[in-house]
């Protein structure tokens, strides 16, 4: 009884070493497969949604998505049984995610329209930097999270004045262009104010009369204004990170702070540097 | 007769704790329930403009607008007879909001058609922050302003020149378009110049001719480098009060503010500050 | 004969204080007029170009023009005779605008088409912020000038890399997509391949194929990441100029530069700093 | 045969001086009689891609890039032959680009439509200011190009990240609005995604479902809120970059440069600096 457990134990390191771990030559090789998976299933879904290939190779596309969800299941199976809290990973966010990007094709026997749900894969794609054991690039991707969380409340505070603001100008334009001009209703309004206001501008709805358009015109010098806000903010906020991510280390002589990454020596007093 | 004087101060001042107070249970409730109303308000105008809704739900839509102007009423004249100095609350900034929210509703009993500004109610959104009592982000929202106001000059100039620009452009697209391609006159040309130069590009109005078109690329490639401009001024500001912010110890002989990050002596009395 | 001199010296001084001061009264009621004159002119050549408008108001608007074309001769013949170097003015910069703002009116006696060209006169409303005194704009505006000027040969190369980067992309366009969407000719791609570079995006021209909507969507990000090239360097440029415009005197105890600009003691140590 | 090889190599030194050299005048003629050649090279095959002009002046179009062709066929042998190490020429960036501006025009006889090929000799235009021996703006250009490859990979990670989301919301947008809208696929839903989120917004798909229009809303503000990113990281590479390069007094002792503004002492071998 013993050896079984012992056994089962060895098999669940060695799974353990291929799934989770990225040193070794057979976690590389998984996780180079895996990642080939996933995106040839975010492929599949999205070639199965053009209806010229979808008619022209059904079955093809069809068996092939079957056999990686059978092998996206297998491994997430795996990945519960060779760990040791099985709860945590399962709740955990990319947890979670593995059993979206799989769930969708059995619900899909009940329910058929439910398939293009597993498109959710593609955010499995997001560990790329992390699985490429591409340590340079997964430290840049959480500083652009640390810059952008930084920043998160005064962009929040922005967007909610940028909807207020729009709200009130919809409702103007609605109520000098009217219907006539594509104006239907303050929904809609408020709609192309946006889209006038983020310089995305489609021209679905235009104004056509003179008021309109010099309302628009002012929106348009506003948005233009505005867009500085949030990259002034982040620009701000990145600006502010580099020159503090040099290391603070106080000269111990004159307790000057601010010496570059590599300084050996006090720019101020010329004293020997102590790493810190 | 004084008991009844004592009883209404008493009144007053309950009222009072209860609308502009926040921090008791009832004051917190007050702000939260007048939140919804607002909301609901500023959603029911909008839906209001729907033709198909309001086709269905026309008296749903109208009483609820009618139960919440009347709310708010109520609400504008407690705010009144229970503030110290009514007159400077009914004419600060929120005081004529509050006043213009409601009028529409009871001019629309005369002008049908003033209903519809009852979407002025939006603005008082902008308290949101500070009714929720989240200091961090009206501190946001002020710090926001105070960038915005310390780089308005710079903006204004720039936007002036913006439109003088505009002008010229605009007489010159008309001049060599001509109304043929939707260039119908110098204002209608000036509103493509300012659509083309923000990078909004509907596409209601685009050059044809090759001499046109060669002028618009100048016209997108300018708009695509001045856009730096506002963005520039902003960020520049942003990184400035970044800078400039950090560490507010006061002096402790002078009580100015705003040291340097390393300074070991205050800037305008020259006494020793100690770190906070 | 002498005294006859001395009063055209006498009318001559008059004429220069009225017309370049800005000091007096009647300097600055001038400058107010010309002002007022100015835009009133800009306005009126635009609202003749409205044809609804010209058919109406054709005859009003016909004879101001004329009358605001004499008091701008008229203007411009003082202006000579008032300054002592005469040929500085007329070479200068607004001497020549000033002079273009009067000529197309005469020529259109000739030439009916040239009358547009007034429109030249919106040029003399760049002095807006000079002519109202306005010190702290027309800093603001010289500010703006500078750090244009800085920016300026790093902007021209960038400007050159995306011209370069247009032709080829555009080539390619042309070939991928061919005429059947709008890419008749190479010069007619590039127009599209700025249009979506710039983010304006008319959608006059579209790419219809997968392939040409793939090389479209990598002009978009393209276009998207680069947007960032001029803004970065005009940013760093004004926080550049924020950092440096401080008086930059060195403390004459300890030598530490970068004083606040109001700065009356050494922040590091603590030494009374003399003004520069 | 030794005066025959001395001859060969007086020759070949004379070549070399007149095409790799830019001091002689011989040189600089040189350099600006191709600079033009290329330039009206390109210039050609733009225009014969418009119909009209090749309908009319076929011939001439024809020969003139015959003509230029066959003088590029001649540079590219001299230079060949020019220089000590052909190879390393041959095989370098513009080595490369130098023959494949010529190939496709005698390709054009096996295949005659390669011959739009040859405007891959617009790439050669990026010599400009190194042919024109304009120092500072190739500076310039070299450092746009440091910023750049400072800020690589953080925009790589940006651009991922934006991928992964436009294939979600694409994705989304298939489901809610459907082929009726234009949302034929996934990969034009897609398509759509990034023309909204780059608000380029061309408008040949576009929302139109309210839930559409709500979620394209976010699509947009989500679009104008990242684009702060890159603008973000590459402000700050620039204003880093600018504040590190200001004084680059090398020190005496040791050489090391990039010292900080107000540095005393070398941060890299502790001897005092001296200001230049």
């Amino acid at each position: 009884m013993e050896e079984t457990n012992s056994n089962w134990e060895k098999f669940q390191k060695k799974v353990h070493v291929i799934i989770y771990g990225t040193n070794t030559f057979a976690g590389k090789l998984f996780d180079l497969i895996l990642l080939g998976l996933i995106l040839l299933s975010v492929v599949l879904v999205m070639l199965e949604s053009v209806k010229e290939l979808d008619n022209k190779y059904h079955d093809l596309l069809y068996y092939s998505e079957w056999i990686i969800t059978v092998f996206f299941t297998i491994e997430y199976i795996l990945r519960i049984i060779s760990i040791k809290k099985p709860l945590k990973y399962i709740f955990s966010f990319y947890g979670i995610i593995d059993l979206i990007s799989i769930l969708p094709m059995y619900l899909s026997f009940f329910f058929p329209r439910t398939k293009i749900l597993s498109i959710v894969r593609a955010l499995r794609l997001l560990r790329l930097f992390r699985i490429l054991n591409l340590a340079h690039f997964t430290g840049q991707a959480s500083n652009l999270k640390l810059a952008l969380k930084a920043s998160q409340s005064k962009i929040i505070v922005f967007i909610y004045f940028v909807l207020v603001i729009s709200i009130l100008l919809g409702a103007l334009m609605f109520v000098i262009e009217g219907p006539k001009s594509g104006f239907t209703s303050i929904p809609r309004s408020i709609y192309w104010c946006i889209v006038t206001l983020t310089t995305v501008g489609y021209g679905d709805i235009a104004p056509v009369t003179t008021i309109g358009q010099i309302i628009a015109t002012l929106v348009m010098i506003l948005g233009y204004g505005i867009i500085a806000v949030p990259t002034g903010i982040v620009s701000a906020e990145f600006a502010n990170k580099a020159r503090n991510s040099n290391p603070k280390n106080p000269c111990s002589s004159c307790g000057t702070e601010d010496h570059r990454d590599n300084a050996k020596f006090c720019y101020h007093c010329g004293n020997t540097l102590t790493d810190v």
